[in-house]
């Protein structure tokens, strides 16, 4: 028992309790942390319903290995090497920080077409898979997953529509902030991406593979690989803000146990994004209004973890320290 | 124009804006982060309305001098240096660790008498200042707060009624975790405070000194001082949870001005917490469930400030970064 009444260090408690159910009850470790950042274009984002053109996800991959953006600048001051995969973006980076895993230039316009073949979406597991085993192999155990893709919220919320049951107004938000028309637009979209995933679907809703291959993105579907594959490694897994949490969701529907792995880390501003969490009985430890994705929420919320570590390996016990326990 | 959506990093946009405001617009610098916790005792405390006897405040002194509470943990991690001040505690601890400003041993019953004397709450707003400048002209421009004293959420709560004119229905929590029935008999106890309180001062309701001396206790008084020494010195003040917002309010009832450099770390679980936020139209950056005290908080909350910083001075702008501007 430590010193300090029961319960009064509030959610990091439960938060130590996981961190030590992974990596070991008598110390919790945190090792060599590491942000992957999966990086893909969405066929929908040409209709328009992003504040940003298509043409951003390139910038914004090229802002990343050059150390511009947001999340260089977190995972810089909280210890976390970043790590940037091109997932399959219309127009690549050249650079040698980049690691190529790209599954095409961006996916076909899910309200039309399925988004991928379904060969597309089990190679794109796979590979997620691999390059969270690689950051596992050179010595990490906690990898936090951060996205890049204009129009994937799109993509998120038909494949929250399908996995939920619920119709596009409820899974469906702003992203980065759009105005009215944009996203009336929007929602008419996803209604009209469910409508066909469940015209090509429907003798076998719970095709999870089919259901990616048909509503996801190429980030989407390697990030769901590369949980998968930390938590059958007994790693932790830090979900960032509503993309990463819809492929959370996929890879719990997978494999359930990988739950126990994952730390929600940053509830994010999207109306849809409190749908996931109850699905996931998750209670995200910041709440800071963000809306940027590229993995800023679980970069911010290391420190907490972090601090966990701390009290959970090192603070007294009241015995220890001679104070009447209460 | 930084590369992101405008608002997109949420709260830690007007925090940048006001670390900047604070410490220069140019770079906002964060130096020698330190933690002051203020430590006494309080009279009420005999009748029993915490959940810990009085004797706990002197133990727990005596383990954050060796380095096993909580806030040690989290002011290690995060790299801040931790200031241990005897305000007036029962037993004091002897130990070079402790800065040794007591104001006697302990305030009196507040039910029933002034907590101490007018000249020992100016005592008190001098000390408390005194420690502050010594750690700013050491270097510091961010100075933590943080308090232990069994019984000190009566005192805030008695405060808090005085300064509002709630009931203290109202400002009276349930401390670190009080039953039912001590609940009930702190209330009375306030009610009492109040009452005797109102009865004594009619004549003068603003007087915040005698209000202080009236129902404060010696590390509140010590700590609106040093907050209000920190502002009036341009540095930033990470106030913590329920007694430190106490203490804020006092000082910025004493200096409105003072408030621009108050950034509010935790919104605890007392329920009187929300109240003095809504007078000080605070957000704090956490809502973690905490109900310790010791500054916990605001530990917790320094690596968003260090974020805020990394951003606000390294992040690429648009321009810079090639990315199509939104």
């Amino acid at each position: 028992m430590k010193t300090k009444p029961p319960g009064a260090l509030g959610q990091l408690e439960p938060l130590a309790a996981q961190l030590a159910a992974i990596t070991g009850a008598d110390k919790i470790k945190l090792n060599k942390p590491a942000m992957l950042i999966f990086a893909g274009d969405h066929g929908i984002a040409d209709e328009g319903v992003s504040i940003a053109p298509p043409e951003v996800t390139q910038q914004m991959v090229r802002n990343f290995i050059h150390g511009g953006a947001a999340i260089n600048c977190f995972c810089q001051v909280a210890g976390i090497s970043l790590h940037i995969i091109d997932a399959g973006i219309r127009h690549p980076v050249s650079s040698p920080r980049i690691i190529n895993r790209s599954l095409g230039p961006g996916t076909r316009n899910i309200a039309v077409a399925p988004a991928m073949s379904r060969k597309s979406a089990e190679e794109g597991l796979e590979a997620g898979a691999e390059v969270a085993r690689q950051r596992l192999e050179n010595g990490s155990n906690i990898l936090a997953f951060g996205e890049m893709g204009i129009g994937n919220t799109s993509s998120a919320s038909a494949l929250l529509s399908a996995l939920s049951g619920q119709r596009a107004s409820a899974t469906c938000g702003r992203g980065t902030g759009i105005d009215d028309d944009t996203y009336r637009k929007k929602m008419v979209l996803i209604e009209q991406a469910i409508a066909r995933h469940q015209a090509d679907t429907k003798t076998v809703p719970q095709d999870l593979v089919g259901t990616l291959a048909s509503l996801g993105g190429f980030e989407i579907v390697q990030m769901t690989g590369a949980m998968l594959a930390a938590a059958e490694r007994q790693a932790i897994v830090l979900v960032d803000g509503f993309i990463a949490s819809v492929a959370a969701l996929v890879a719990v529907r997978m494999a359930p146990e990988a739950r126990g792995y994952m730390v929600f880390c940053h509830q994010s501003e999207e109306q849809a994004h409190r749908l996931i969490l109850e699905e996931l009985n998750a209670s995200p430890l910041l709440k800071l209004d963000l809306r940027l994705g590229e993995g800023t929420g679980a970069a911010l919320a290391f420190p907490l973890l972090q601090a966990a570590q701390s009290f959970y390996n090192y603070m007294s016990s009241f015995d220890s320290a001679g104070v009447t326990s209460v």
